[in-house]
């Protein structure tokens, strides 16, 4: 009898590589870097009544002591913001000093301006730190298409620069202030040795709505004081990227703003990082555990989520054919929907599979049900057909906050896994906006 | 300065051939057509209490008194139910005298079983009207994964062939018992010349929700007596499927069950219609009227619609970008979730443009607004930038149940329009099952 094993022979061997412990410290874990975060009232509060409310931290500085190896991931959205263009430019450079983020405005669809603004940000930055201007990368991340309020960052950077601290608490504030429609901060750090050397990763970032593909409105921050050549920092970048932003999924939409930045300092001094085996080596592990970590927080803290659905495909004909059906399943409105009441409908998964782009042969396919993680799996329906089992025994294990969906297609040895999140009332409520009230409005 | 119509030249030159008129009738209009819908309980209700709710018509049976032409139009998920396996094959023949549907279960996903019982339902039909069973086509719709319940099947048929009669009441009365969770019935019928004949089209239709690409859970039925050749009806059933049941998008899913077929009676005696003229033909022009009509029934009627918006795009390289473009817009949560607010967002707009597969310039891009097949378009966003245009006339645009969305890309020629609908929370809490309620589990 055929039999799913939860767990890829992939995942399995990379569990043999988790040779770190969590540490706390956030992006301060790691030797040489430092930051700080301030409120300079990006969204125009002002200071009339109620603005109470919207005074969070907008503005914040990541800094490296020394010039630290540079690597960035960015959105493929051919509509991308002014930030992006920049920072994706000066990320293919070897070092860089510093990451300027700030949220409440995007600096998107804002045109020849948004691309001053955002230039004059980095040179601000520059100045106050007495660095080299091509040596900041800056990300925005808030409403399109209004213009920076460039007096307020200015203020804002000026304020900022004498805070920087290594200190868990000053990376907790930056954590907090790149915070949008999240609810929660989102922050990990690891620890693992090279060699007698002592290294450590640590990483933040944002999330909430517009979360697919190629990334999504996410920002991520990752500093290491581990020595890497730049050009092995950015491969090992992609990788973790790829296994990670890349494999969660909110609601299909892709921002044009995202972006994944790391910072190697070098400060850890260990043996240097063999590049022709970094996908066997712990720095590249330890990289993948925490950008993983940190995706998963996006999917729990999506816009209005109440369930989080890990959905792994198998036997498709190749791994792009597995990402396609996994893709319109965690994209399909109908199935989002129905996972919302913790409804075990896989009627329209075999839907979404039908017209997504990977080969299907009906009669072949599997739809089961697992508790996260748990390699019983409970199937809906067998090589082509519904099985027997009880709707109520499925019901149980999806009514729980967070479950394993597993579909084996038996066309090939393709396969993918993604993290899905349900489609609820909340989501709606919370994008749609109100005629009545302008602020809700726009971009 | 550039100034959209809110017409392209191709709709413009399609209105000249509006020489047709609505009349009443719906399918039985067209000579040579009868009709009948019968309560069988395929939903398998019993008669218990608190069974009247369910109690509509679900099974009916359209025939023509002679041998008609026939074409059929399918859906093209790879996962498709049995009945559609069935008509898709039969629809390629020349003639046929009979449709069968059924609502309350889609016989899908129900393997060879499936296959076994759709085949016996066209049997039994054929035998209760004493014609060829290759005659009959079938179409289900309802649950997915369910066994059809084949006696009720067949106590239906016996009870609904003696009703058959040409009125508009039978007519009606199918329109209503193909419906599922349509809160309408949708039926347009048309009348115009051909030379010195009257000829005659009607049409029913079911839509609600999972309507969005290749056509989605819907079911259209098109009569007409027109005289024309089985080659000639399958050719402008294409023509006019493409330009409206595959032109409107709610949710963006596309279901197992989709079917549009047409019968062609030949009674009214008509001269020949031109098959190398069909496309400037008023059958043609009527067909497609018939078609629309129906289609943006289905669309207004979505599950939890409470917008439509008329989605214009113009200037992709080419029609192929244009629909990538419009389908990216209309199947975005983000961008539907704003308009379920009346929130002319056109920030979400631009960010779903960016990762459509059309090629887009965001400095040439133009985003405007307009009442429904108004002229005077409101831009928000023109050649890359924000315009200066209130929020609030914007919003006096956005906020009624209809408008119209112009979207210019200045690459090129290529142009598409697309009726969407917005994302409601009432969607979600119709779509979302409860555990707690087996009934709303499921396939």
């Amino acid at each position: 009898m055929h039999e799913f094993d939860a767990r890829s022979a992939r995942d399995r061997g990379s569990d043999l590589k988790n040779t770190f412990r969590q540490i706390s410290g956030s992006i301060c874990a790691p030797r040489g870097f430092k930051c700080a975060a301030v409120f300079c009232d990006i969204k125009k509060l002002g200071t009339g009544k109620g603005s109470e409310k919207g005074r969070k931290d907008d503005l914040a500085l990541i800094v490296s002591d020394v010039r630290a190896a540079v690597a960035g991931m960015f959105t493929t959205n051919q509509v991308c913001a002014a930030p992006v263009q920049i920072s994706r430019q000066r990320a293919t450079r070897k070092f860089a000093r510093a990451i300027m983020v700030n949220s409440g405005n995007a600096n998107a669809a804002t045109g020849a301006q948004g691309m001053k603004d955002a230039h004059h940000m980095t040179r601000l930055a520059a100045r106050a730190l007495s660095i080299n201007e091509n040596d900041v990368l800056v990300c925005s991340t808030g409403r399109i298409g209004v213009p920076m309020p460039m007096k307020n960052v200015e203020r804002g950077i000026r304020a900022c620069v004498p805070r920087i601290a290594r200190s868990t608490s000053s990376a907790r504030q930056v954590a907090e202030a790149i915070m949008t429609t999240d609810t929660r901060r989102k922050e990990v750090s690891v620890e693992f040795r090279i060699g007698g050397s002592i290294v450590r990763i640590g990483g933040i970032c944002k999330g909430a709505g517009m979360i697919q593909p190629g990334m999504a409105t996410m920002l991520g921050f990752i500093t290491t004081d581990a020595a890497i050549v730049p050009a092995g920092l950015k491969r090992a970048l992609k990788i973790a990227v790829q296994q990670s932003f890349n494999r969660i999924s909110i609601d299909g939409d892709m921002s044009t703003n995202d972006s994944v930045i790391a910072l190697a300092s070098g400060l850890a001094n260990n043996h240097p990082i063999k590049l022709d085996r970094l996908k066997q080596s712990s720095f590249q592990a330890a990289l993948n555990y925490v950008c993983r970590e940190l995706a998963k927080m996006i999917v729990r803290d999506g816009e209005g989520t109440s369930r989080v659905v890990k959905l792994n495909i198998r036997g498709a004909r190749n791994d792009r054919e597995a990402e396609s059906a996994a893709r319109a399943i965690a994209t399909s409105s109908l199935v989002r929907a129905s996972w919302c009441g913790g409804d075990p409908n896989w009627g329209r998964i075999l839907c979404a599979l039908g017209y997504s782009k990977a080969k299907i042969n009906e009669s072949k396919v599997d739809v089961g049900y697992a508790p996260t993680d748990s390699r019983k799996i409970l199937f809906a329906f067998r090589r082509g057909r519904p099985t027997n089992v009880a709707l109520k025994r499925l019901a149980r294990i999806t009514s729980q906050s967070e479950f394993d969906l597993h579909i084996g297609l038996h066309c090939g040895r393709g396969e993918f896994v993604i993290y899905a999140a349900d489609l609820t009332e909340d989501y709606v409520a919370f994008n749609k906006g109100d005629v009545n009230d302008p602020a809700t409005l726009g971009g």
